[in-house]
């Protein structure tokens, strides 16, 4: 269909142009940072070490047959365990390869982990409310700030959902991922966007089966407003900008 | 970074742009067909209905913890069960909403489902080599065709992988999703393209969870040579065309 064209060609391997490409690697450019830098006076909470313990539902097969995106969410608040846990099953460093890349609990083309994590938190145990990020080197969060009427501001960078009106301001946590390109693009160059979107659609569904198996729910959103939630976060909107949330609570009895 | 500014853009939300547009669904035009047609004197495979029971390794926790891009394979072939299984857990139907749209394993933004899976059976107990489609609504399989030298074609396709040369002709089974856009579309427009990749990457990050409870690895591959494959499934490469495939195979012990 021709007027879908250009979208529909984005979806496409594009290897055959990809073929005649020399790509930053390749000219000899330096890799860029795997971590993104925080400045060292910052607040940080160590996290519990995840732990089987934590999992109330350990069984896959019934996480995956039960799986459903979640819009109501209990009262109740999770616990930072099950958060720590949470973490872990989306972007949690579980080894290293041969070229000393990080390998985690979901796949990534190359190894090249474009993806940072940042948390609404409205509701765990033991944690102010504030806007954090997931440092996955030492499975640690870094405080960023205290965020006025955050519960607001999250309904509307995710645009007061149609269904159920309001629903993520009710969640205990709103994930927010940003992609930092340019670790994947220095090695794919053009065919760097593609695995990207693919990409954090893996890291999501370790969000929705995880949830399942500690009595939580959660519902993904992928459209939201660009500008406001890049400007919140202090992200560029170019280098680094968000690309896919997603909120959590614990499900209602 | 101007040089990738295109690409970049493919990856934000475009909800501005979209609130001006008017889709074919508001636009009164008739909803896509979900289900692709086929000749009712096809040859149908029945599957085992999935079960708990062919699961080896059902804690989630570990099947988390352990999950790896697996390239090695065993000899040792997959039982009709385990592919039942895997096909359930990737695109296998659990409910249906209040639209009558399916309810998946997997989340679909809008419940559209635009992904058709093709398999290259190589390697499964009771049932012959050659490239099959999944019927969700039956979870049944339809037989489409034997394909002459089917794992050098599967190479072929995969470019020879650079790391693991040839591993995927040694797979037992190969996935391929298509992507039918026109059903996601409809609904979303131009917003549905980006949807389309990170809901692949949904289904395939339940793959690989779903292969490590089961004692097999798989590996998604995201470059590979989109003419030949899309012919060889006789899709159009427009209305219709593969985005992501993946090799599975019991891990060797």
């Amino acid at each position: 269909m021709a007027r879908y064209e250009k979208q529909r060609n984005f979806l496409k391997s594009n290897f055959d142009e990809f073929k005649n490409i020399k790509t930053d690697k390749m000219n000899g450019i330096p890799k860029p940072a795997s971590i993104k830098s925080y400045d060292s006076n910052s607040k940080i909470v160590i996290l519990p070490k995840p732990s089987e313990k934590t999992v109330t539902n350990s069984n896959i097969y019934e996480c995956i047959r039960k799986r459903r995106s979640t819009r109501f969410y209990a009262e109740k608040q999770m616990s930072l365990e099950e958060l720590s846990y949470l973490l872990w099953a989306t972007q949690g460093i579980t080894g290293t390869n041969n070229a000393g890349l990080t390998l985690r609990t979901v796949p990534c083309s190359g190894a090249t982990h474009s993806f940072e994590t940042y948390l609404f938190i409205m509701g765990v145990d033991g944690i102010q409310k504030g806007v954090y990020r997931y440092l996955p080197e030492d499975h640690t969060l870094l405080f960023m700030f205290e965020l006025d009427e955050m519960d607001n501001k999250v309904d509307e960078i995710t645009l007061d959902q149609p269904f159920v009106p309001n629903f993520t301001k009710k969640a205990a946590v709103v994930f927010a991922w940003s992609t930092i390109p340019y670790r994947s693009e220095w090695k794919f160059d053009i065919t760097a966007h593609k695995k990207i979107l693919i990409d954090i659609g893996h890291v999501c569904q370790n969000l929705y089966l995880a949830s399942e198996s500690i009595g939580a729910g959660t519902c993904a959103i992928g459209i939201y407003d660009q500008k406001m939630v890049d400007n919140i976060l202090r992200l560029d909107g170019d280098e680094e900008f968000i690309v896919y949330l997603a909120a959590v609570g614990k499900k209602q009895e």
